[in-house]
């Protein structure tokens, strides 16, 4: 047993403790544990990888102030973020409630000790376990982070990311990355991934075709989103039909450069095909900016009709993820933007609002959709029927406040028997703290070999069939 | 430990692995295993016990081409329901997305050889268990089934199929059925079960009125059922009186055949009631098919309440299964029809919806209602509450995706500490496929075995109590 | 292993059974075990506490004709609530379905017998465990409760219940309670509350403010209600201005005499905030009768938007408990009045309802808000996001139907992983079956040492973590 000050990670952790079970977790996951990671779906930024000299900057830059997983926690424990070094954005208003008039820290010493004080909060959670392993593994710590050793581990990772090993095209390998795909704007040059190719580098990063803030009509930064469609394929768009030719081109572009997939977010997925000429109608609408109630809702609808269609034509596999209230705090998104831990998930229903485009496209071979999503009530209930039945439908694995141990596991519990287990999609971090990626993979494997291991034991599935 | 080859089913499969647990579960699976099957509700057709020589024909066709369970699994991951042997409808349009084209494959052998091929999907699933279970237990099959077993196991399938012992009334008596209730259209002149009768064999089959085709106006046959309703009544039903005089009639003669239930789909639990008035103008638009928006749902309803109304009259138990999205693939549909493994759970509401028809009749003493769900959010949010309250109210098994290992533990989980042991009703297992009902109860028993040694070695219960 | 008639509480009772977590599990019990009972929420009346003397009546008068998590169970199997000696309002009308013409039993000893002879219904319910714990700790009892100890242990209660140690307060101090939290109706006088300060009795009994017959102005008796503001106020209240006024003015009265918190009920958390002039004009209707269809509904949202204000400025703990369908059997309450078992939960939204709440004040430091469900489905989807991000905000435990040892497993599984263990608040029983509540706080302890076990012995947080 432990000290209490040492940082361990011990071999068979989070397995079941029945020792049948324990032995058989143990052997699956010796098969996995080695295996290169595959990284379908995620947000580290491209610039990473595309200037091979790029640093991360302080331990505090690095582990904190980019990650709304860490100070969404301290956050709710009253803790300005300011405090925690993020910075108001450029146009935000001055008097804001509550967060209103504190300083933005610079002393990256003085946030990790703020964050090593609190650090307890994350007992139990995800968040935490993955940070004990990227502490262990990638950085070499051995003390567990407290008040007490707060600043010696912060001169030990500070001092390893001076390191050349530390730079990001070197822990892509020893993470033994195979691919990395990352989600870039519709309207991106892609010029990173450019420099990445043009490097000889032989990473793997994938763009993925996001077109979010060109289908979503109440985005408010939406008309200058259509300027640089413009200015990305160099002509004018003025109406329905070229906004869809541009999509098009853009797609083209993004498979050009490697994209294997699309990714999309909506409040709900709704799914509804208009007319060409209500479709027209409606897009003038959005240039004039004179949208009538309910038109947004009916366009992204339109729209993901429109991209499954393309992803026929052009094989990349369509990703869904619904169910985000984005941005719930508003007056915390006055002053620091989105992506502050405020987006809350929704209760979303699936079988009626997801016909349209299945009766469509579900039964066509061409076609690949992976659903996720943020209401773990639709997992039995609607999404494994569906995948179940329909061929193009895969659902993806537990995504978010899910990516968890006990979110992974019933996520197998609800879905397995009826959708079986080859009706889903593998694992994929989704996350934008790159270190962090060998640790969530670690811990969705240690979950499926657990689980796996279960039904052996209880006679299931044979162990040879669990391999 | 088996090889990989060899099909074998442990004595103690699915029980946790507990020592003490494991001698409760089996000691009280010892109680029961053995005990007569009792089969309130399900949907064999009750013409293979007319006929005391019917046959089953080819292991293709008792297994696999009249079993959505099966072939759904299978659609899922591309393989056309042609390749299974499932044929188009009569009238099915020629040209039809995805599926079109296909030959339907007529050679059982190969069929069987496909479903071999694939038999590693249902590795985890109910179906999967049962599917293990009966090809141990019915047909004495020692292997497992893969492309390499597969047309050796057919074999001796179909040589067994040819035997007297594999006739429909000898498995009956094999299988220590008690009672086997059928689901029966109100249209049904209930020959079968006539037969059944006068040819002095003593198996107990009755027959359950379910009224739904003529009761749900949005059925694109309700007026071809009209006309069986009028001829199975021997005279004109002309308005919403002669209606509900028909159906007590039609219930009167169930009865006298046996019958001790009616069975209810809808796609909602609503209730409420129409004035005799309103019920009648309503039920002549029906008639002069011009119907107005709403009148569908509102008759539905209405006709749930006239439903309970007569089972207070004649006793009959009222069992209703809401909650399915029939025909979700609709040109899956187009071309097959209906029972394709389309049929997709929705969210549903008791709480508000139920209330007029509990209001009126749940303190009843001589009204007996059982519910069943395909929401499993329902359970511990409403129907353990209502069936913690209303004398008349049981909550039936998990249904259809729940009748599994995990959804019948969840289900006495999220039912047993609100509800009670004793306001459930008791294992059905709702299958069309006649030789997998002893795996079915089989399995259900082991689950409530598991769970009550569960109860018992965490002292929650006594074990004299769990027996 | 006990015999069959005697009554034993195992030491390691409702535990997982790995012996290395049961170890743990035991450990980390024995350190909460013994701690004082803080009851911040629940509905002892404070009148047992303001005389000395008060006597609990007979065995019936105390655990079964005042308690609907009991005979609610017992209604559901068709007893009369007659029969147990639940009397009907005075002024039920006489004819009323099912339960109508059955005479009240006023013999306790055939009310005791009869829910003896019934008591197998409760096995395995969190009532059942609190009941056996309950007459084993408090009364002394060694024998199960059954049809034929049932007038033996009827003696044993009835005889403790005429000593002095079974007054209430000297229960108070027997039970180890630090503090006890009533709640009281806006109206209340707090006559109890102050007979139990003016005693000298050193027990720690404070209100709570509770508005909701005022807020709700569906409630039938809400003129009534009024009136008796009007009363405890000592003047007219005319108008909205000044009903404002008289809540603030009740508040500072149940601040002054102890109370930390209010508490509400709601169908729904919906919050929305009216002008002042639209809140005049829809108090005005109200106070004239002449509501208009969706007031009530607005009037509650705008009214919890005060309630907040209110809090910031008194600092008291806002506690909302949404989501109960009340009083849903028409015909019992009508006979029999409120709280008669048939209240059941609803699906409940948070996430957008909560929002305009939770954006004008969630930031606050100075607001606290505690928030309770019976929509177990909102719990990982909704709660634990939302308390994982706003300061003000902390989850109750499990409520009702789910204050049981499932219901607080799932809770902890639901919840922990995103909310982290700092975003809930402790414990509360909840309860109007007084002598319960040591039962109900050991049952709770349990679960959280077993979960805590559980997590260490997987390595999820270390065992001096864990403590």
């Amino acid at each position: 047993m432990s000290t209490e000050t040492e940082l361990i990670l011990p071999e068979d952790r989070y397995f079941d403790r029945d020792p049948a079970q324990l032995e058989i977790a143990q052997h699956l996951y010796g098969q996995v544990r080695g295996l290169p990671l595959i990284c379908p779906h995620g947000h580290v930024d491209p610039k990473v990888f595309a200037d091979a000299d790029y640093s991360f900057g302080s331990p505090a830059d690095l582990l904190i102030i980019p990650d709304h997983y860490i100070f969404r926690m301290l956050y709710s424990q009253g803790i300005p973020l300011e405090a925690l070094g993020i910075a108001p954005r450029a146009d935000a208003p001055d008097a804001d409630a509550g967060a209103a008039g504190n300083a933005v820290e610079t002393d990256h010493r003085k946030i990790w000790q703020l964050f090593a004080d609190h650090y307890y909060l994350f007992r139990g959670t995800p968040t935490g376990m993955w940070l004990n392993h990227e502490l262990y593994d990638v950085f070499g710590v051995r003390q567990r982070l407290t008040s007490a050793t707060a600043q010696s581990i912060y001169d030990q990772i500070a001092e390893k990311l001076t390191q050349p090993e530390f730079r990001p095209r070197r822990l892509y390998e020893r993470f033994n990355i195979e691919t990395l795909c990352t989600t870039d704007a519709a309207t991106s040059t892609l010029a990173d991934h450019q420099a990445i190719r043009d490097s000889g580098w032989q990473g793997r990063v994938l763009p993925t075709f996001r077109p979010d803030a060109l289908i979503n009509l109440t985005n408010p930064d939406w008309a200058a989103e259509m300027d640089r469609l413009r200015d990305v394929c160099g002509r004018d768009i003025a109406d329905y039909a070229e906004f869809i030719v541009a999509l098009e081109e853009r797609r083209a572009h993004f498979k050009a450069m490697g994209a294997v997939a699309t990714d999309h977010a909506a409040a709900t997925p709704f799914t509804h095909e208009l007319s060409e000429r209500e479709a027209t109608e409606l897009f003038d609408r959005a240039l004039q900016k004179e949208l009538d109630p309910g038109d947004a809702e009916r366009f992204t609808a339109h729209m993901l009709m429109e991209m499954a269609r393309m992803s026929v034509d052009d094989g990349l596999v369509m990703q869904l993820h619904p169910g985000s209230y984005r941005n719930h705090n508003r007056s915390l998104f006055n002053r620091f933007g989105t992506d502050m831990g405020a987006d809350i998930p929704l209760a979303t229903e699936f079988t009626r609002n997801l016909q349209p485009l299945l009766n469509k496209y579900g039964n066509n071979p061409r076609f690949h959709m992976v659903l996720f999503m943020l209401d773990e009530s639709t997992l039995g209930r609607e999404l494994a029927p569906l995948a179940g039945h329909y061929p193009a439908l895969r659902l993806g694995p537990p995504w978010w406040f899910f990516d968890s141990w006990n979110g992974m596991k019933r996520y197998r519990e609800l879905v397995s028997e009826t959708a079986g287990l080859y009706n889903t999609a593998g694992f994929n971090d989704d996350t934008r703290a790159y270190p962090s990626i060998p640790a969530r993979h670690d811990l969705a494997r240690r979950v499926d070999a657990n689980w796996l291991a279960d039904l052996a034991v209880r006679h299931l599935i044979t162990v040879d069939e669990a391999e």
